[in-house]
């Protein structure tokens, strides 16, 4: 499995969290998806390597921002 | 219809905001519920004076506080 870390801004509580998790593990091949509130990190743990741009899609989905990337 | 104006803390999203309409629309004789995020103040339009212990109950349940009241 790849371990992916991102970073996304915007996140206030754990509301967000839970949107950003949903959006993300619906990916294709996303085994699992860990995201820290305080820092925004987005911990992503997929089968294949992830084109960021469906990680940045799924970010933008769920109303946040990915930083950089 | 009665309007009464509440100050809840701890809000910081559309979610948080949505949590709180969800819960606070569910209390009998409830006809609307307006959130405003910027403040805090929740305005509640109900047939019926409501008790401030219903209310305090359903922002709890939401996740939130409900300041003095």
């Amino acid at each position: 499995m790849v371990n992916t870390t991102y970073q996304v801004q915007g996140m206030t509580c754990g509301h967000c969290v839970s949107a950003v998790s949903a959006e993300v593990s619906a990916i294709a091949g996303v085994r699992d998806v860990q995201v820290d509130l305080a820092t925004g990190r987005v911990t992503v743990g997929s089968d294949q390597p992830l084109d960021v741009e469906s990680v940045r899609a799924a970010v933008d989905e769920a109303g946040y921002d990915l930083v950089d990337g």
